[in-house]
């Protein structure tokens, strides 16, 4: 099932999607989601970010064919970084250029949406604790990373966390393919069998770091391909199943 | 003017602090501090974590005397990173040691709570934006730190902010002495005026990276003395003219 966060009639609604039209629902989907009787087309409402984090929490490295690409060796644990939450934004929306950022690059990610509070939880039980995934690009001013050594600044800039286009619901994160576009030509191809640490390996384990609650975002790293981009791009994060996050930079 | 949150009556309402007694304010006081008439004895009410940040920044290296210490040279400019707002705890709760943690330091820092939405803006203007200052215990697993290089993990463990034990909204921070205290004995001691940035100078810097808003946290850095921790310690960050944060760790 996907389900969208929408703008609609002056409204930030939940909804769920189904071709052409969404149909809104009563209430936040993490508990149960209830539809209500409001049908609209789809062209009528404005896809907001799918969840409304109170943090994005981030993986480094997290592909084997990534860390094959860099000369690096397989990490033997999650490397976790965080963004702020003003740092999300939603389908269609501008990815902002900041001044005096020398490169800016795009990497394609599958996140992982959080339905419950979450702490302590094992691997095997962390599936229950997630509601579904999205696309994420984790936009990076990759001069000012190498700068800092310390990444925060680099990943913090508003905008620098386009999330959606919706969550999918049901959705076996085992065998996905992630890609990227850049002005429509595939920059990332990869898949998710090639994660070093599963999804339910990072709500875990982050988990008995800091308590998730539902919306919360963890993101799994980024396949091989990574590039840049310049003022006017469109870059593009599709994910099998998912679908297609649209995003331009200005 | 101090100004705590507390617990009183099973609600979270906001409070000015006069000697022994709290008066509950009519609403949050960040656009206007507006009192009730309900004066309530300080005994009586529980202090909580004088913000509820939607995000932690925290700074590097920002005293002269620890960059002495430490024999680093001067940053050109400042070193951000970020802690989950579910490390945020008040004064009197518990630092929980993190399993497997081999060594867990205190660092004592001069806090800055914003008062209004804050985005691009000048140092010039910045003193506005501020709403007032705390104390704020920086809670580092070391050994962490070390190991991942990024600071994210190190510093994000529930319980790692400790702040309090309420705000002081009239406070010239150009010469404030910090100090911190384990089990009564006195570890780090020194004064604002050793700052490399000023808060007004983080304020604008980090504003032209994110947007802000009103509880947001920005810690100012950590003097010369940091040392570490082990269950059962008490620790105390004082600031002159703000007050003591007290905290156990368990």
């Amino acid at each position: 099932m996907k389900i969208a966060r929408v703008f609609v009639k002056d409204q930030i609604r939940w909804a769920k999607v189904e071709g052409d039209t969404v149909i809104l629902l009563k209430k936040a989907p993490f508990n149960k989601i209830e539809l209500s009787s409001q049908k609209i087309s789809r062209d009528k409402v404005l896809f907001l970010a799918p969840a409304a984090p109170s943090k994005v929490i981030l993986v480094g490295l997290n592909y084997t064919d990534h860390a094959r690409e860099l000369g690096m060796k397989v990490p033997s644990e999650p490397l976790i970084f965080l963004k702020p939450n003003t740092a999300a934004i939603g389908p269609g929306d501008n990815i902002i250029y900041p001044k005096g950022v020398k490169r800016l690059d795009y990497e394609a990610e599958l996140a992982i949406v959080i339905g419950r509070k979450t702490k302590d939880v094992s691997k095997g039980k962390a599936a229950g604790h997630i509601f579904g995934y999205t696309c994420l690009n984790d936009v990076t001013a990759r001069d000012l990373q190498k700068k800092d050594v310390q990444w925060t600044r680099a990943k913090s800039f508003d905008s620098f966390a386009p999330l959606g286009p919706w969550i999918e619901t049901h959705f076996d994160p085992t065998d996905k393919q992630v890609r990227l576009y850049l002005n429509g030509r595939l920059k990332q191809d990869s898949s998710t069998k090639n994660f070093i640490f599963s999804p339910g390996y990072l709500v875990s384990f982050i988990s008995r770091i800091m308590t998730l609650f539902p919306g919360d975002i963890i993101s799994t790293g980024t396949p091989p391909g990574v590039g840049s981009m310049k003022k006017g791009d469109k870059v593009e994060v599709e994910i099998e199943d998912i679908g297609r996050l649209l995003n331009r930079v200005a």
